[in-house]
């Protein structure tokens, strides 16, 4: 960290902030010139917020010069971490791993029908929402526990792996129960009471990003996480919110590249809620393989007009089947596997 | 709702969406010209999301004409409502409200220091953090219950009514025992299992804005806690993200018209989070009253420099002294009332 | 401006970077120690970009310590600048000034009507686009130099100082022989043509904030026109662009807070452009007096209904008298002078 | 255009408004319901800003439900528009074209170096800075008319065309003696004045996005251009401003999507603006590749750390020719070409 002390500062004003800093057991190295009074802070910064410096009178700018997580990054560990899911799928290494599945569980039935389409066309994992976040609380809000069995049921009978999203600290259980993994949505990803909780869990966790997080928030949630000692964050870029509104939010495909930059956790893309259109989710994931994530999480309707939710998002089967071909092709000359 | 088909829309794409609809008991009323197929649809549609609509082959565009919200919109109920929080204190009316203490609650002789200040100065209630949310999990998380207990003890003493943040439902009873006004953290605005939650409790709730939440968002997560049966819902307004970062936030002041526009909850401001700075607190003080808001909840501590979070945004006591000062003056030109 | 090299820097690229800086005649301040090479650049940085360096390899964070503005910068003069217009107005000091008009100039039969109107409410300038920016090539434009000698004509009649935006370089001499304060649009804030172009002239500059600008590219703006000799310069916050569409823009009146701090110039806020809505203008008036503006600009139109262009936002003759006795009266308490 | 009335609206302020419309020749379709009351217009409402329609009393909501632009639109002009270039190079079919060069023109003997590294590699167009806009007044502003001879004599020599920045329309001469396309800077996206000249060009126009411009008024900016009679108008994505400050912007990859539906224009990206990191160009550009935009325009520098500007976000000739190579690889399996 380093400080610059404001024209007007006193040395009254600079002895004091440096008396509270070195009294939390850190170290000043003073680089000032004859005009400006600055100075870097060594020791273990990661308690001290740079904001609250702010409080000493006479302090002008305060700079964070190294990342305020630990475990969640790339200098905390170089190699890539990689997440076994079951023998068949591992998310982080050279598979390019594809979640797909309707917006919410509706009936077995219906996930069974939209489950064998997407194993047949080559998906990893099956998704589909239980608990359903919704901005009204006059919408369907999901089957909940009966979702959760429908999702095991028909996981277990394709051979599919199962990605729900889980909507407060005290369902882990039942979660830990029926699902392979556990999903945090954009809503909760600084429900810190959440993240705690699941730092106990040993299921690897699909960390989505907030809608206005930025990069370095995402992966201090993901620190919540492995802080209580699970390491198996998966994360998740799902379209942050700006002004424009042509598509629902706007997919920060660069994301990908600052969260490999910086850490060494998986990360994969959801076209799906990042557009909110589904003429978009084939050429978009074709972008996300091109630009290096791991992996992608979808939604797949076999009749998007009669979902419950989220329809004009979701891909009709045969679409997601020329999706998975399409991918097949750009995949192999970037030497990625998809089957 | 009004629907547009596109203009390659065939007749059959027609009649399957108005199929659909009237299957939901809607009526539709035809608009079209021999260029145009435009129709509205009547009755209630407010378990309707527009935009599941796109996923009708054909729809071109979907438009929404009246709020997603109900007993929170200004039509479903004209006259203001008004929060009584005990015999001297209203909120909604024409007592500008304020609210001060400090970020965190750190001990019984620091809260009672600054609640002993600014009753002095004419503070309505004391807030003060028990559970902090962090984004670090290295931070200071808060005194937890002790805080509470402290809370009310200083609270009682000092004749205070007390507002602080829950972090999550399973803490309901505890809140309930020791707090008088709970406070939802912009974080949790769409912690949708905490909002039904409080939409069982009687306790007024404080409910923050969402840092990306749009106005109508705000007004959907009230809703979301008076569909549960609590109608005594807080607006309050503390910075949105932007791409300025000057301030900690920017301080959306239009949002407090718009919120009068739209509902008949009262909303005030918090100008400590949104500016992060508190030689801005003041300033934007006197433009929130100015503004119409129904109050304030701001951030005070005797010792900011030694303050265990959020220093940098806290005012002095003798700052917050002047700034009451300040807000008398002009509160007594606008008919609004502070002691 | 600080200089923190990567872990993995060697030792040969920390002397290329070295060399590189005092090649340019600037000074380096070592503050590295075991863990980190981090160091100080002394001397004139303003022709650096800090995004630059990064272009050496080895290079991590690069933070810049000073504002790169300097005339436009508190430090540079720590007196406000107190802009003389004629001999009853005077912008920066303890006037509020109100700057009132119609969006666009329609007639010289509507400008007087408006003229009058405002001045014998107490408005100091009259404001009324002749050269008007509109979104399409086909909506009104504005009658262009027809309009400019309205605005002179209505001026003189009614003893208003005239402001209205120039929508290009080579009208320069036409704004100079016909217009009092010279406005840069929000449009054109950073075209840096145009900014060259008014250093060199001797009226006054309202420079208007972009959409999407951040405060110290505004101040940079103004630093163009003041590097050119022209240090009349006014700033206007206009609203910015965030994700909030309820209103037009989100008015971001913390701006006039951060310009009081980093620059002597005058600022004033614009909540016509800002909302969108008349009917939030008279409280956003209020707000920007209490937060401490020089001033407002606003649209007032006898008969917003017919105008040719922004009629949503322009206030009726009665209701910018009703918001001019309100600002008085605020304005009285504060120790600001309107009349 | 949809008009829903407020529920308080009177019969006299529907008559009102209904007069004014039919008074611009339109028509009006009810769809009123016992509730509420609601009208389509037919007619040519192009001249009609939405907004403006809220002077009226009693007006409630305004939709436009047609774009508002034509020419630039999808629905004027079925087809793909391909802009000839030369005899190699044609832009908005299957080739993906290159356009690559240094932020600045330094020198002959830079850009010659420059200009045959990335011919070699397998660039179709040169690009370069003559006239650069600069955030500060104090940086290097670029060689002028020097530059632009420069681009030209090396363009010849090379064979690749040229493509350059125009800042101002009195510049519009020279620019059509020496450049192939001429380049509209994000800055200047709205500088209506520049748009107009360029209408009367016959040169191809290089259109960037303005930081914070929607889709629509982007595509608006390309009508004020082909209003004038020039339609040929390529669009360029170069990253727009949120949030997020891990990248210099945040590229909008769906904004391709966005306008390949919305208008027949070809578009193309540039990842060294978005991303204004070197080292996330070569995977944006093959996810630029991958979501199907017709090209890229990326900034090469033989020795970046001595550029005079955006170093940082230059590749070295080596890093371009890798690119290049994996481009190659990925068009051959989406079936377009490069070479």
């Amino acid at each position: 960290m380093i400080i610059q002390m404001k024209k007007t500062a006193t040395k009254k004003e600079f002895e004091r902030i440096v008396e509270f800093l070195t009294s939390k057991g850190l170290r000043i190295v003073d680089a000032s010139s004859e005009n400006v009074t600055v100075f870097g802070i060594l020791g273990d910064t990661s308690s001290i917020e740079p904001a609250d410096l702010y409080a000493f009178d006479g302090v002008g700018e305060v700079t964070r010069v190294s990342t305020p997580f630990k475990k969640a990054s790339r200098s905390f560990k170089k190699k890539d971490t990689i997440i076994k899911v079951n023998e068949h799928v591992s998310i982080g290494g050279d598979q390019f791993v594809v979640m797909a599945g309707p917006c919410s569980v509706e009936s077995e039935e219906q996930l069974r029908t939209i489950a064998k389409g997407v194993k047949k066309s080559g998906a990893h994992l099956l998704r589909g929402g239980a608990y359903k976040p919704r901005t009204s609380p006059y919408a369907f809000q999901g089957l909940e526990i009966e979702g959760l069995k429908i999702l095991r049921k028909i996981g277990d009978e394709t051979g599919l792996a199962i990605v729900t999203e889980i909507p407060s600290a005290d369902l882990l259980p039942v979660f830990e129960e029926y699902v392979d993994i556990i999903q945090v949505g954009a809503r909760n990803m600084q429900n810190f009471h959440l993240l705690k909780a699941l730092g106990k869990s040993k299921k690897p966790i699909l960390l989505k990003r907030g809608l206005s997080s930025t990069i370095e928030e995402w992966l201090m949630s993901a620190e919540y996480i492995m802080a209580g000692g699970n390491e198996n964050v998966i994360l998740c870029e799902r379209g942050i919110r700006t002004f424009e509104k042509y598509t629902r939010n706007t997919l920060d495909i660069s994301a990908v590249l600052a969260v490999k930059e910086l850490s060494h956790l998986p990360v994969i893309i959801d076209p799906s809620h990042a557009a909110g259109r589904w003429n978009m989710i084939e050429k978009l994931s074709l972008a996300s393989l091109a630009v290096g994530a791991h992996g992608l999480i979808v939604e797949v309707h076999h009749d998007p007009e009669h979902a419950l939710s989220d329809g004009a998002q979701s891909l009709k089967l045969n679409k997601f089947h020329h999706m998975m071909e399409e991918l097949d092709k750009v995949a192999a000359v970037l030497e990625k596997t998809i089957r």
